[in-house]
């Protein structure tokens, strides 16, 4: 094996080392990303219009698009330090398994309980809704990650927490479920009779099993319908990225120990969060013309926003009920196949991760995901950690990367984002493993269906 | 909060300072453990008996009381440094929330895909099969950490892995089976019709939901009937407390850098490979009278081997197929009850072990599930790790270590074995959290009912 004594397998900054301050990438950017909107009247929102279903310095953060970098609060700092710095690790198993001369790293975020990155922005989010003397927030949830890194959250400032749990996870995964719990979370499988608008599609559709969409509209309901609540969001929104930028800001000065100069960046997208905080620092360079890289988004070819969406102003959510945002989208109403078995299942892309994309700044490639499932359990055998599906979309890619590296003999330097682990998702792995798992691919005719939907917004065709 | 900027959140030894050797403790031992009889003859075992069902190098391991240091082969170490070093983390929350003097440490071993300290011995035991050139291993699994473990070591070396699953556990525990199945291992639930012994067992107790005696009878069968395959076993051997020395190898150096001298070292123990593992490099400075530390082993009040249990001969398994060993046991017919949610359930304890607790070096205490739940859920919350319920025995004790301290005010050093995550064993917290959660623990004509079939071995009453 060429294992290189100068570069450990895994390298961990001190805690000394690790970043005091968020890096908000909008503020080197020279095209800005396009405002939220109000949906009732199409104007950019402000503080005012947001304050009733978000907390107020996430609104400043929201809206904020000059401040370069943002100090981390103290307490932030102090709960980051329980489980970070996240490792950067050099694959050189998957290196030798492959043949490449491509060196390939990767910073794993799933060593804490909620099993993902998104206790980075979960924490941050907690604490300003603490810091406004609020007495909880809500939430909805998928897959599971977000809802369990809010709960940790939640339960370390002492804050009161609600999540709705689409109904077929709640069902599905009860371990989610109880990990929550556990942390004292209360968890709602949505829809639910608690909410007007979940009792109204009861009656609709007796047997549904609930949809993202909805989850949400019956989390911002109860937000604002309860005195000292605000609704909290894990993905998309700037504020995110700009939390999740600590994975970057982490992976930069990682490499930087090391001289180490990626070429290409990889991560997993559904709506960006990952991605976002990842690339942030590095797209800082390239933005102001320090350096360059090649920035490779991956979503799944059943949810290929950015590959197959469109550039245009669209709901954030099924419900109708949150503001406006131009994205890559596939229409508020597409739904990916009910054989998608990984998330990254949202309908549009962060506004911040469309626009950079828009200016070529960044790449995006679709991959199914019978490729992406081969990809994690090559991963998982050589590199010992069982990777999430989400996850698992960049290590294809990466696997891809060297493997092109090996035709061409170019000892290029990969960098992906292992996002989580996959203890939770093992049904989908059991599919992959007795050879039932399928892909399936939207028809143009499908999304053109759904394009059809996009709202009328001034100065949008 | 008494964050103290000289000691971080977490210890890491860098790459460079990681053990090379394991630590025998047995060379330190005046008094050294009784040697494994055979069952047949009540003679000592000899390398012969063991060649059979054993690898040929970890019965030298097994029968080795003299060396001190045992190096650790370069492609151990290697794989190792893909999940180790593990952290040693100072509790700061944890203290912050009790509010004692007590400085708390806790060396998280769960940082793995099998989620627990098993990997440490499943890949040497691995290395000397492929070494020996033998095809495969056969093991047992009960809660599933040990086989995890094992399959992922024989995915990395390329040999070929048959766990035995109690039965119970493979039907509750599909997950803990899915991984084991995505690193390659062949799963069969125990009883199986695949052995003779799995045979005889259903055609008596055709409904039967399985133990661990009858896989281990079931996995032991398969390897002597098998050629190129041996039996490898997750704890109690002395080779494995060996390998286990890791642990407190690292332990011990991560203290030694930051000049802490623990005083109270506690681990949980069910066959003790963790606690042998964490206490062995101390224990051999109480030995040889270079330093004094008190060290608490925690079983569970349901199966209480060293604080009930009686110190002689007996057989290491229920099929009596297996050496006999000198222990603390429960008699090999005891089970504990079905109520018992966490692990440990095994009727004996590492000869090792046994013969320092006779010794007067080591304390033991029993502990109830509730309390050991009621602690795991309070270290959640505050150090953000959902702990596994055997590694919460520990965490049990060692909250009631540091709120004694609260009482009288001293500021101890307290190191425990965080051996793993509990993201496999939910249905016990949902229990717990359910409010149905209850305890049992064995009355003491029970456990002279099972005292009473102990064999007869020569110079044994």
């Amino acid at each position: 094996m060429k294992y290189d004594h100068d570069i450990p397998y895994k390298i961990y900054l001190k805690e000394s080392e690790m970043p005091t301050a968020w890096y908000n990438v909008r503020a080197d950017m020279k095209q800005k990303p396009a405002p939220l909107r109000n949906p009732a009247t199409g104007a950019p929102c402000t503080f005012e219009d947001l304050r009733p279903v978000f907390c107020d310095e996430l609104i400043r953060q929201e809206l904020d698009n000059d401040d370069r970098l943002i100090p981390i609060p103290d307490e932030i700092r102090q709960f980051y330090r329980m489980y970070r710095p996240s490792p950067l690790v050099r694959a050189y198993c998957l290196e030798e398994q492959l043949g490449t001369p491509a060196k390939i790293y990767y910073k794993f975020e799933g060593n804490n309980t909620s099993g993902s990155h998104k206790l980075n922005s979960a924490i941050a989010q907690a604490y300003y809704a603490k810091q406004q003397g609020l007495k909880g927030v809500t939430t909805e949830t998928g897959a599971g990650q977000w809802g369990t890194a809010l709960s940790m959250a939640c339960s370390y400032f002492g804050l009161d927490c609600k999540v709705f749990m689409v109904k077929c996870s709640y069902e599905q995964k009860p371990f989610r479920r109880e990990v929550m719990r556990t942390y004292g979370a209360s968890v709602t499988p949505s829809p639910s009779e608690t909410t007007q608008v979940g009792r109204k599609i009861l009656a609709a559709h007796p047997g549904t099993t609930g949809s993202l969409g909805c989850a949400i509209s019956e989390a911002v309901e109860t937000a604002v319908s309860t005195p000292g609540c605000r609704y909290v969001l894990g993905s998309v929104l700037s504020q995110v990225l700009l939390h999740q930028s600590i994975i970057g800001q982490e992976t930069k000065a990682a490499l930087d120990q090391y001289g180490i100069k990626p070429d290409i960046i990889i991560g997993c997208a559904g709506g960006g969060s990952n991605l976002g905080g990842l690339i942030s620092p590095f797209m800082g360079e390239k933005l102001r013309g320090e350096a360059d890289y090649r920035f490779i988004a991956v979503e799944p070819a059943s949810c290929p926003s950015l590959t197959r969406g469109v550039f245009a102003y669209d709901f954030c959510d099924t419900g109708h009920v949150c503001p406006l945002a131009k994205m890559y989208t596939l229409g508020s109403e597409f739904i990916p196949s009910a054989n998608h078995a990984g998330g990254l299942r949202y309908h549009g892309m962060s506004s911040i991760l469309s626009e950079l994309y828009h200016q070529g700044l960044m790449e995006a490639r679709a991959v199914e995901q019978t490729r992406v499932f081969e990809a994690a359990e090559q991963f998982a055998r050589v590199e010992g950690i069982l990777p999430a599906p989400e996850s698992s979309h960049a290590i294809r890619v990466a696997i891809d990367e060297a493997l092109r590296c090996k035709e061409t003999g170019e000892a290029k330097t990969i960098v992906f984002g292992l996002t989580g682990t996959g203890y939770f998702d093992l049904v989908a792995y059991q599919k992959f493993n007795d050879g039932q798992m399928t892909d399936h691919i939207p028809t143009d005719e499908e999304l053109q269906a759904s394009f059809a939907l996009l709202p009328k917004v001034p100065g949008q065709k």
